[in-house]
C-alpha cells in the first residue's frame, strides 16, 4: 500500500513538474525553487487516498490517473496560496529557505503565484471534465474568500470565535474537503461518500490550521522552518488567541491585549502557555479530528480508510 | 446592430457582477471598485463582435448567452491583471480614481486580484465546455510568462526588439487574441476563421500595448485618467524606447541611456517627441492594424466585420 502510494505521489511530482514547463529559462528557475517548498504532499495524498477509501478494497478502480493529475492541480493551488501568503505576511523564509519574494521581490512572488494558479487551472481543464473545473473554482472562490476576510478582521481585537472558524474554514480547509471529495468523485463515490469523504477533509483542514497558528504562536524557529510570528506582526488574530481571551477573565485578558497591542509575541506565547490557551485550543483541534474521523465510519473499512485516520491524527501531532 | 451589441455589453456586465457576489458585504464592495475600474470593454466586445462575423449574416446563430458569459471571463480575467500590474507598478491612479492596492494595501489587492482570476475560471467551468476551459488557461499561463519575462527584463538596457514584441505578444496580445478565437469558436467558426481572428486579435493587442506604452511616455496624465511614467520608475523599457535606441545614432542613444539611467521622464519624453521615436512606434502599431484588418478578409463581408476593422483603428488613435 504504501509503497503504492509512494509510487503515485512521484507520479504526482513529474505532472506538476512537467506541467509548469515554460519556454523561458527565468520562468522555469522560479518554479525550481517553488518546488522546493514542497514538503508534507498532504493534499495530493489525501486526493489519492480518498479515492481509494471512497471505493473500497477495489484497489485498482480507485487510483486512476486522473488522480494523479488532481493530486497535481491541488498541490499546485496550494503552492499558489503560500508564494501570495508569504507576499501578504512578508515572511523571509519557508522551508529553511529564502521565500521568492525575498529572493525577486514581490513582483515576482505576484505573478509567480498568478502562474501557479493559472497552471493549475489548465491542468484541470486536460481531465475534461466540466464539473471537476467547476467544483475546483468553487473552492479556490471560497479560498480567496477566506483570505479577504481575514484581511477585513486586521486588528479587530474583537473578533469573535464563529467568524475566526468561518475564515479558517474558507482560507485552509475548504482546498482541503475538494481534495476528499473530488479524490472520491473520481473513484465514482457516490454523493454520501462523497460528502463524508468532503466532512473529513474539512475537520481536518480546521485542525491543520489550529496546528498551525500554535507552531506561529508557540513554535521553534528551528524545527518549524519557516518565518514564525508573522500573525502577531500582521494584526492577525488567530484562533488560540480568540479562544484564550474568550475564555479569561479580565486580568488576563488585559494581559493578552497589552501583549498583543505591543506586538511582543514573547509576551503572548507566555501568557497562551502558561494560563491554558494553548491547551484549549489543542483541545479544540482534538475535537475536530475526533469529529473528522466519524465521518470515515460512512466509508467500507479498508487500509486507506486507516491512513486517512493516521494522516487526520498526525496533524495535530506535528511539530512542523 | 449597435442597439443589439449594447443590449448584449450591458448582459455581460450583469452576469460579471453577479458571479462576483459573495456571502461577505466586505468582499462585495472591493468589487465594487474594481467594477468602477471597467471602460473601453475592449474584449467583450471582440468576443461579441467575433461570435458575428465568424457567422456572416446570420447574427441570431452569432450571439449566444454563451458569448456574453464568455465575454464576462475575459474582461475578469482582464480586471485580475489590473489590479495586480498596479500592484506591481505601485500605481495610484486608475480611471482617475485611487487603485485598490492604494486604498487597502497591497495585500488585500493580491487577494482581490486571486478572487477575480478564480471566479473567471469558475465561470468559464459554467460553460460545461473543457476545451473552452483549455484554451483559457493557456491563454493566462501565456500571459503570466509575459509578465515574469517583463520582469525578468527589467533594468536591461540591450532589451532587443523580438524580446520586446514576444512579451508584448504574451502580456497583452494573448488575451485579446483568445477572446476573438473563442468568440468565433462558439460561433461555430471552422478552424480557419478561428486562426483569422486569433492572428487579427494578437496584432491588434500588440498594437493596443504599443498605444499603451506611448501614452505611458507621451501622454496626458489628465486625458489618460492613470499615473503615467510608471513604465520608466519601475525600470521597465517599452517598444518606443527600444525602437529609438536601435535606430539611433551614438549621441542620441546617450542621451537616451542618460534620461533612462535618471528616470528622468521628461526628458525621455522629449528624447522621443523630438527625434522620431514616437513616429517609429506610432508607425509600428500602425503596421499591425494593417496586418489585424488582413487577416479579416478571411472572413465573409458582414457589419460586423467592419466594426472589427473600425475598433482596430480605434486602438491606436484613442488618447486614453
Amino acid at each position: 500500500m504504501s509503497q503504492d502510494l509512494g509510487d503515485a505521489l512521484a507520479e504526482v511530482e513529474a505532472i506538476f513538474e512537467t506541467q509548469l514547463l515554460s519556454d523561458f529559462p527565468a520562468v522555469n528557475e522560479l518554479c525550481r525553487h517553488v518546488e522546493r517548498y514542497r514538503g508534507k504532499r498532504l493534499r495530493p495524498t489525501l486526493v489519492l487516498l480518498s479515492g481509494l477509501a471512497a471505493s473500497g478494497a477495489d484497489r485498482e478502480r480507485g487510483l486512476s490517473h486522473r488522480h494523479r493529475v488532481l493530486g497535481a492541480v491541488v498541490e499546485m493551488i496550494h503552492m499558489a496560496t503560500l508564494v501570495h501568503d508569504d507576499v501578504l505576511d512578508e515572511a523571509d523564509v519557508r522551508r529553511r529557505g529564502a521565500t521568492v519574494n525575498r529572493l525577486r521581490g514581490n513582483e515576482t512572488a505576484v505573478m509567480l503565484g498568478d502562474y501557479l494558479i493559472s497552471n493549475a487551472f489548465h491542468l484541470c481543464s486536460s481531465l475534461d471534465d466540466p464539473g471537476i473545473n467547476l467544483e475546483l473554482g468553487s473552492v479556490t472562490n471560497t479560498v480567496c474568500e477566506g483570505e479577504l476576510l481575514q484581511l477585513h478582521h486586521r486588528d479587530d481585537l474583537s473578533l469573535d470565535e464563529a467568524t475566526c472558524i468561518e475564515i479558517v474554514r474558507r482560507k485552509t480547509a475548504a482546498l482541503v474537503a475538494g481534495a476528499c471529495r473530488l479524490g472520491g468523485r473520481l473513484a465514482g463515490a457516490d454523493a454520501e461518500r462523497e460528502r463524508a469523504l468532503a466532512a473529513f477533509g474539512e475537520a481536518t483542514g480546521i485542525a491543520f490550521q489550529i496546528q498551525d497558528d500554535l507552531l506561529d504562536l508557540a513554535g521553534d524557529a528551528e524545527v518549524v522552518g519557516k518565518t514564525l510570528g508573522r500573525d502577531l506582526e500582521k494584526g492577525k488574530l488567530t484562533l488560540p488567541s480568540v479562544l484564550h481571551l474568550a475564555s479569561s477573565g479580565p486580568e488576563r485578558r488585559e494581559a493578552m491585549l497589552d501583549a498583543i497591542a505591543r506586538r511582543d509575541a514573547d509576551a503572548l506565547r507566555r501568557e497562551l502557555a502558561e494560563h491554558g490557551g494553548v491547551e484549549i485550543a489543542r483541545t479544540r483541534a482534538a475535537a475536530f479530528i475526533f469529529e473528522a474521523k466519524e465521518h470515515l465510519a460512512m466509508l467500507p473499512e479498508s487500509p486507506a480508510r486507516d491512513l486517512l485516520a493516521s494522516l487526520a491524527e498526525a496533524v495535530i501531532h506535528r511539530n512542523h
